[in-house]
């Protein structure tokens, strides 16, 4: 056996597929595919699992289930600019535990009509618990963003704070007290909001976009790839709550977390001449966006502390690799 | 824990999904939901999880599982009359198996290809082996088909043979005899034809149509759920392959066969007035389609053997119950 990278696992994907259609404007590679069935306007679409013990421990509860199953993938749509309008899930269930399904579609029905998002159809197995979602919405022609387009120059923004989830993960494993103090983070972990309304707004702004599922290294390096592009991150720059910086004081442990992933806010590129329409997007929307560093020619990402050089902080989540955070 | 049916867990997830949108055309309960972005067109929307041990066995051919992951797919959209064109792959590996996937993706491209759709997003996640596609394709308003509208005095047709995929799968089990007799038998489990063309022209003349992928009397039961209706079925027309007819010569143990599921062809209702223009149509495709039963007023299912009344011949699949087929 061969083992295979997710990278590896999409190039191989991409390979076989060969049937080429005019219709389809992004195809796989991006966090959600575009197609345009009709001149005018686009449809995104994206489809994420969650699997039980991988994306959520034994014991979540189902509504948390739920929510973050149509969360992740609302965020893949948010980072494509895309407007969200109807969903697909496929629940493979051990059992038919009505109770367990009351609680998951309590949950997912709670976000979707936060987003006015139709569940319009799917499927049920019987097998290991694992949820499947598939989500369609709007984008305009020339406002997506996809990966490809930071350029030299560029600032590199996040929505949001990064490192709460992976500290509420912690919490949840006992690895990090618990207590009131955590609950946010617990409430991250469970339930991360999308940033489908940024996203929608970023479309005009942004070079480039990317949600954070697997951490800001790792998915700042999906930009750099596709834009063929190094970047340089200030690593004191990285939005910290408050709650995280009240349970985890200490720098070098606070980055860890903060790179680690599932936070699903969105990291995205934007020429310098954007910057103030970002920070009056940001009042606009009350959601802190932060500059957290710059597009730089040539390859790679260098880390700086305080502007001096300072080490990477570790490496987020990599799904068939040897992550070590 | 209160076990539950599929359909009482789809009728969970429907209560809860409370969003309600103007483009949803079809929604929670068809083979395919539809939806219309714009004027002059629908898409249609299907998902299905095809997961190890339960829908295919152990060491099954990685190109079988990928070949079949979509056919059942465009089997949901070939019910609904839909012409597929783009489809995304959730794809839950327990490792990185570069040869797995490699031979997946040739047996999914190499249907793929046959129907001109393009893959164009996914996921790969860890976990216990499973593969949930979803598919999207066009359809004329007003020519769609969904599991209502079958109306007393309509006829009931399938389209292909019944029981060779069961009959492949008992062969694979060893539970009938192997060699090359079987091997079309084999190759009906492995590789289902989705009718795609012939659901796409039975749009103008059938008035509730579904895929046989639970088997006959469970498929046809939604027929007549949805249109609030009961049928005969004439048992001694259920339309029997070559191969099956050998292999498995005794009429009962064949008809327990021939609806046990798992065949992919369409089932569907039509008025008498359309049986011309249907087996013209037959003729066209070179496929078979044949006559095997009546829409009767009032529930319930009826089955006839040579013209006089007969038991049901055991049931086709149940997800979540206590099947005896």
């Amino acid at each position: 056996m061969a083992a295979a990278s997710e990278a590896e696992i999409i190039a191989i994907l991409g390979r076989f597929n060969r049937v080429r259609r005019d219709d389809v404007v992004q195809g796989i590679g991006d966090d959600a595919a575009r197609v345009r069935p009709w001149q005018g306007m686009e449809l995104a679409l994206a489809t994420d699992t969650l699997v039980k013990g991988v994306h959520f421990p034994e014991g979540t509860a189902p509504a948390d289930v739920g929510w973050k199953s149509l969360a992740v993938n609302l965020s893949d749509l948010a980072a494509t600019g895309a407007v969200p309008a109807w969903s697909l899930l496929a629940l493979t269930l051990p059992e038919g535990d009505a109770e367990w399904v009351t609680g998951f579609a309590a949950g997912f029905a709670e976000l979707a009509g936060e987003h006015e998002v139709a569940l319009v159809g799917g499927d049920t197995t019987r097998g290991p618990l694992s949820v499947t979602v598939q989500v369609a919405g709007y984008v305009e022609p020339g406002r997506a963003m996809t990966r490809a387009g930071a350029r030299p120059g560029d600032a590199v923004y996040v929505t949001g704070t990064l490192g709460d989830a992976a500290a509420g993960l912690a919490v949840v494993q006992g690895r990090l007290p618990g207590g009131s103090g955590s609950e946010p983070l617990r409430a991250r972990l469970l339930r991360p909001r999308p940033r489908v309304e940024a996203g929608r707004r970023l479309g005009r702004l942004a070079s480039a976009c990317i949600d954070l599922s697997d951490g800001l290294v790792t998915d700042l390096e999906h930009l750099l790839v596709a834009g063929d592009c190094g970047a340089v991150v200030e690593l004191d720059r990285l939005p910290a709550s408050r709650a995280l910086q009240s349970l985890v004081p200490d720098d070098v442990d606070r980055r860890r977390l903060q790179i680690a992933g599932d936070d699903y806010e969105l990291c995205f590129t934007a020429p310098v001449a954007h910057d103030a329409d970002i920070r009056a997007l940001a009042d606009e929307l009350d959601l802190a966006i932060t500059r957290v560093g710059e597009i730089r020619a040539g390859g790679g990402m260098a880390f700086t502390d305080g502007g001096r050089p300072a080490d990477p902080p570790g490496r987020g989540w990599r799904h068939f690799g040897n992550g070590d955070a």
